[in-house]
């Protein structure tokens, strides 16, 4: 029964969130991660964690790993192997927050100037990510910014349990 | 610089993400964060937090008080008061996992009902979700989503400062 209503919606919508829409989120979201990395202490930035979970800049890390050679990928088609990523390689983390930032931007700077290559036939083709992940390009997009979420998250309880008070969450364009 | 290339970008966006797609990507979050409510033992899921947070049956209470009014509202532009969400009153929070499971389960359902009354001009239509947030109702949609994604990401950190293996990230429809 549900099923029949979600086509019945489907077949009237002709595509509703543009992609502007898509770039201004990831972008804003990406900020507020970027005042998460500025929130934490030099040193735990690199060391602190709960549960055995990696430290943050490691998850940020991953979000570079992903958003640097995904944008890429999502402009060019040509995708970095999982296995050629540098999260996968420790020695790649920058070691101070400042040198964490600065790629951190890089990564901004690189998005921002890919984007235009990416037109609405391409966000809906689905490709192969990083030789592995077969989807249409937004979901793929999609994708990097709920993996950033759900680690930022992870990143607050860090912060509180680091007695620091974490960037409001909804303060994004 | 930077701005001009987006401008470029958005005039040729006609519309890229369907209505069906945000459902789907909404009840696939949805779907995950229920496995993470299952995954808590029944005592922790009340009781459980790190650094002074809220426990993550609280967190959840949060999410369906935004998914049910939240969804109500963008159909019908009735919406709750800020200060009418249950999530303000404890006492409304269910007190057993299953009873959790099923509140969750209900709100499911509801979402499901709903969505076909939303046009894509209602999506695209500025509303004032909650008596407080003006966006389009796309915008806030998403905002629903994002802090289910913040928020259950802390409920990992839960998980593993437990000894808990959390369901996988990555298996979502």
């Amino acid at each position: 029964m549900a099923t029949n209503t979600v086509q019945t919606g489907s077949a009237t919508s002709t595509g509703v969130f543009t992609s502007e829409f898509l770039l201004k989120h990831w972008q804003g979201h990406r900020a507020l991660t970027r005042r998460v990395i500025e929130a934490f202490p030099e040193k735990e930035l690199f060391s602190f964690s709960v549960g055995g979970m990696r430290p943050f800049a490691e998850l940020a890390m991953e979000m570079i790993d992903m958003g640097g050679p995904g944008i890429v990928g999502a402009a060019t088609d040509v995708w970095k192997k999982v296995e050629e990523l540098d999260h996968y390689d420790k020695k790649a983390i920058p070691t101070t927050k400042q040198a964490l930032l600065d790629r951190w931007d890089e990564i901004t700077g690189i998005i921002e100037s890919y984007w235009p290559q990416i037109s609405d036939e391409r966000l809906r083709e689905v490709a192969l990510a990083f030789g592995m992940y077969e989807n249409p390009v937004y979901k793929t997009l999609f994708y990097f910014i709920d993996n950033e979420i759900h680690h930022r998250g992870q990143g607050y309880v860090y912060l509180r349990a680091l007695g620091i008070e974490p960037p409001p969450f909804w303060d994004r364009p």
